[in-house]
């Protein structure tokens, strides 16, 4: 049961967004941005690094969402998805993105934690400025999104399935609301 | 040394902001909601709740910035910021934001670990739905600020002195650029 009163029949962190729309209107523009925005790094990729890092922090409701996210637009889907969440080094994603992976995993402790090691084994696999700074901002704020999903106790669905329509009507119409 | 080129001679979460305008713009409209926005928590004691966090986190320049905006609104100015800092069980705050300390404290480590003995504890103080929602929110988007300074390795000005102008053009001019 959520720690306050959230609207009902609401899961997840959309609950949270509706008892307070004042702070949801600049959060979902922040996963607007960061995971749908112009960007060199796909969408996909990006919402693998949203998963991983929920999964990371055990948020149940997070890393189901964007797991699903994440299997609708990567090749291999749902098993690459899990393979990553159970062992990055030898999932087959790119060297790239398994380097940008590190960083989060990092980042998801303590941004202190990054290295100058974890940084340049990034770039010698050709990430870019943007797609360091991004990836650091990916896991910092799923570490703020967790937190809040968590911190409100807010309704956790169980059950993939029911988190692949969500997947699609994120895919389609975004994390903005008009 | 910054792990990404970072604008010169800015210190902190503001090189991360002119490096990335896109991501910058919600991210300050978060802060300005939470933070200053119009609130039973006053200015002073959201700010304490920042500065609390970002000190558990570990992130020099957001605690040093915001214990400074904090001391700027608090009764008791940083003597105060200082006790809560190093325990809050005896400082001479309201039992309320004791309480809401208690909550932050909880989701700075993981939203999980809030539990409803802490947040009935809060609500004896006479805390509401929307102070605990404000709090919760507050320690998680704080655990992003913190992670997304530390992670980039922006620059950290040593020297309490160099905060007090900082504070005082937030006080004033608040955290959205026009």
């Amino acid at each position: 049961m959520p720690h306050i009163e959230l609207p009902e029949g609401v899961p997840g962190i959309g609950s949270g967004f509706m008892f307070r729309p004042e702070t949801a209107k600049p959060m979902r523009e922040l996963a607007e941005v960061l995971l749908r925005g112009d960007n060199t790094l796909g969408r996909g990729e990006r919402e693998l690094i949203a998963a991983y890092v929920s999964n990371l922090n055990d948020c149940m409701f997070c890393q189901a969402s964007h797991s699903s996210f994440a299997a609708l637009q990567l090749d291999g889907g749902m098993a690459v998805v899990e393979q990553v969440k159970c062992d990055p080094a030898s999932a087959p994603i790119s060297d790239k993105l398994r380097a940008l992976l590190a960083i989060a995993a990092r980042v998801q402790q303590n941004g202190k934690l990054v290295t100058t090691e974890d940084v340049e084994a990034a770039r010698a696999e050709g990430a870019t400025d943007v797609e360091i700074h991004d990836t650091v901002l990916i896991a910092a704020a799923f570490s703020m999104f967790n937190r809040y999903v968590d911190g409100l106790a807010t309704v956790t669905p169980v059950g993939d399935e029911l988190y692949d329509p969500m997947g699609r009507r994120m895919a389609s119409e975004g994390y903005v609301r008009k």
